[in-house]
């Protein structure tokens, strides 16, 4: 195992010692964080970042320094909004109010705005964005704004324009912009490897897109609400940490999700926790962060998969004391690879030092052709090389599946294939569509009855609507 | 100007001291390179690489440690021949063996063979390898060997391959090897940013080659020549550096083209000479490095360009004393970005510490639209920023044009734009082939001499392949 130990200890010194060690077991103390070779496939670089004069926190450090606060204090709010209201303006989408959500909290630390042509170009052909010290943190996606033609002609040279919301409300200035070229099918091409119609975010978000993209520094009039009921669950990073450090975690394992959560991945993160206990942690915490932004059209949504996320807790299957369930307000790209290294990289920034990752994380079926866009090992072999995200602990996930003789969701044993019984998503969305019910043991009561209950309400909706066409 | 020192002291002990400073001028001496703010527009980091005891030559180390090479020494080939008969046998294309040429001599340093699938993500994903000491250098272009389900059953779980020419002789084992899919879409659009049709290294490689990629190490049973009477011209790395040092050079800046040399190119060589001078350089060397494999059907061959290039130094644009023409082995995929970056990379293993790149290098026009391909700024850009490349020097083009005032070609002055002429390559070809002169001043008259020849030989070429299609 790789150690390195990085003592800052002047602003422009810097002694860096490394050492390899075959201790797999180190006690835990309030300056190091245990690591141990978790799965044979899993190669784990544990950097201990030694702040010796101000640690507060046994955390993982934000990428690049503190994390941002881009929201206007109260007390300048009026000013603000007054001088915002003299600006040129941009009108935002609402997947546009996602990312600047997503910016304004910190999620993309140290990204202050939209992305200047520089970081575009640094995240688009190297996924990374280099600071001024010369270190790197992970960036896959570009976080970028698009306008038209008629908006850069009214933006003119002006430095500072203001953004508003789908319904007229000022949101943000965004100050001392920079106005470049959105070439879309090269942006398309090397963020998902392909430009074959059909990509969800493609289709919503870049081909009606302008032709322009437009950079700069962000300050928010007001922190970002949905007003859904839900916002209790959109905890920043900085409460997510606050929460983490009230709870005394000594670790921090994150769950990145879209889907509702079965038995097999309960399984996994239970798993998880009792593995970091044996390692030597003694309070890991799980963050079950289900992703909150735009989804493809036939994904459960939100409101729903929450409520089945609860049911989960309620019915026991995960614990409630050393689980956080909050929501990533980020859209989701469909991006496989180079989207995986987005939701990890945001994941540190929230606290946490250990990611799951799944089997085609982030992956979808090729839009046009019968098969998967991406190779379903390359999510984890690409996060397991990304730049920038060496600090974090790749946990590949172990392949759980219904065993038909326990009559549970367990581990695959390939010496006893055949009784194994594998549910895919499509299969589970069936049986809840057509009310049948799952094996005994594929997932707790409660949850199951949410979904069963969304996909009834979903097709008496289409009934009413069919019924509607038939009888106009 | 950022400069870091780095001194390695012991294997396991690094000291990395950083600091800033406002000198712009620094007397050279054995153990460092000086530096200047050739250009505004030009950032330049220098890394002074001190290798206290085992100092042998001023110029830049390779990328990751010493050349390879994989040649097999003369006494061994006998048993290695006899070795690689007995091996399942794939066969080479004329482009494969350009590439076995590039890997071989340790243009692609320190890549030992084809890139297994580690490699090949790593170079897609993040135009890097990263190597076992942490470190990375910079890869932007998979170098990747194809081929087709019949291949893959005749290896079978064999180890090793031998590698055979398009005649049938014996090229090289492949060592270890590691075969996994060649998904062309995905690898087409991240490298291109386009996956439209008419890209010529696609159409001509990429589109008929096989669906597996096969990855492994290189054991090259002789040097590889190509007879048509320039292999002197294609010196290695290795003899570049050697001759180099012979003449004693303590910078070297490295010239890529694929085009012939006019009178513009030649004054930002010889003012780029100059300006290395004043800095303090005593003796830098000009490396005018013409791409020797693959280019597309419409760009000048490469016989004549040598011949072209050759009277260049004949007329005296070029001083013979300072500069060395050497060919530079590598196919051509017109990548603009990506490629400028691989470009740039192979040279430093060459031991160029300066890079001249010019406006949108390695670009092209768009295959099925009206308009560049790339942005003609993006390739200085991304190479300013490309991982791994920091040790270089990149010196933007200054646009150079024809002043009809002093009938020459001369820096561009923006004053006095109306004086000056842009002649494109387009412009150059279309004097060439209807016998006309360009403007006096533009090329010296032997060069120009060469490519009017070139285009007379090819239209009585194609005047008699067409009355041979008439008269059939």
């Amino acid at each position: 195992m790789a150690l390195t130990i990085r003592t800052h200890i002047t602003n422009t010194t810097h002694l860096i010692v490394n050492f390899h060690t075959s201790t797999k077991k180190t006690k835990p103390n309030p300056f190091t964080i245990p690591t141990h070779s978790l799965h044979t496939q899993c190669n784990l670089l544990l950097i201990s970042h030694l702040l010796l004069f101000t640690i507060k926190s046994s955390l993982i450090d934000p990428d690049g320094g503190p994390l941002v606060d881009l929201i206007v204090p109260e007390n300048e709010r009026g000013l603000k909004k007054v001088e915002a209201e003299s600006l040129p303006k941009v009108k935002l989408s609402k997947i546009d109010i996602e990312w600047v959500h997503v910016i304004s909290e910190g999620w993309a630390n140290p990204l202050k705005g939209f992305m200047r042509e520089d970081e575009y170009l640094q995240s688009l052909h190297f996924n990374f964005l280099g600071l001024k010290d010369g270190s790197i943190v992970n960036m896959s996606l570009p976080i970028v704004l698009a306008i038209d033609d008629k908006d850069k002609e009214i933006i003119g040279s002006s430095p500072d324009v203001g953004l508003i919301g789908p319904n007229g409300d000022l949101v943000a200035i965004l100050r001392s912009v920079q106005i470049y070229k959105h070439n879309k099918e090269e942006r398309i091409a090397r963020t998902w490897g392909t430009t074959a119609p059909g990509l969800p975010y493609v289709e919503e978000v870049i081909t009606p897109a302008g032709n322009w993209l437009i950079g700069g520094d962000l300050e928010v009039l007001e922190p970002i609400k949905y007003n859904d009921g839900l916002d209790h669950y959109r905890l920043s990073p900085r409460e997510l940490r606050k929460e983490f450090d009230k709870r005394q975690a000594d670790a921090v394992f994150a769950f990145q999700l879209r889907n509702p959560v079965h038995n097999g991945h309960a399984l996994l993160m239970n798993d998880t926790r009792k593995r970091l206990l044996k390692m030597g942690y003694k309070n890991p915490i799980l963050l079950l962060h289900p992703l909150g932004g735009f989804v493809k059209a036939d994904d459960v949504p939100l409101d729903v998969r929450m409520e089945q996320h609860s049911k989960v807790l309620e019915d026991g299957v995960l614990d409630h004391e050393t689980t956080i369930v909050a929501i990533f307000p980020s859209p989701m790209h469909y991006a496989g690879p180079t989207e995986v290294q987005w939701h990890a990289k945001a994941r540190i920034n929230a606290g946490a030092n250990f990611y799951i990752v799944g089997r085609d994380p982030a992956g979808m079926s090729h839009p046009t052709e019968k098969r998967d866009l991406y190779d379903p090992d390359h999510g984890k072999k690409v996060l397991s090389m990304a730049p920038g995200l060496e600090r974090l602990n790749i946990l590949p996930f172990r392949v759980a599946a219904y065993d038909t003789l326990a009559k549970k969701m367990a581990f695959f044993e390939p010496s006893r294939a055949q009784d194994f019984l594998f549910i895919s998503g499509t299969k589970m969305r069936t049986f809840a569509r057509n009310g049948e019910n799952p094996p005994d043991g594929f997932m707790c009561p409660g949850g199951w009855k949410v979904l069963v209950e969304y996909y009834k309400s979903l097709q008496a909706e289409e009934a009413g609507q069919q019924s509607a066409i038939l009888s106009a």
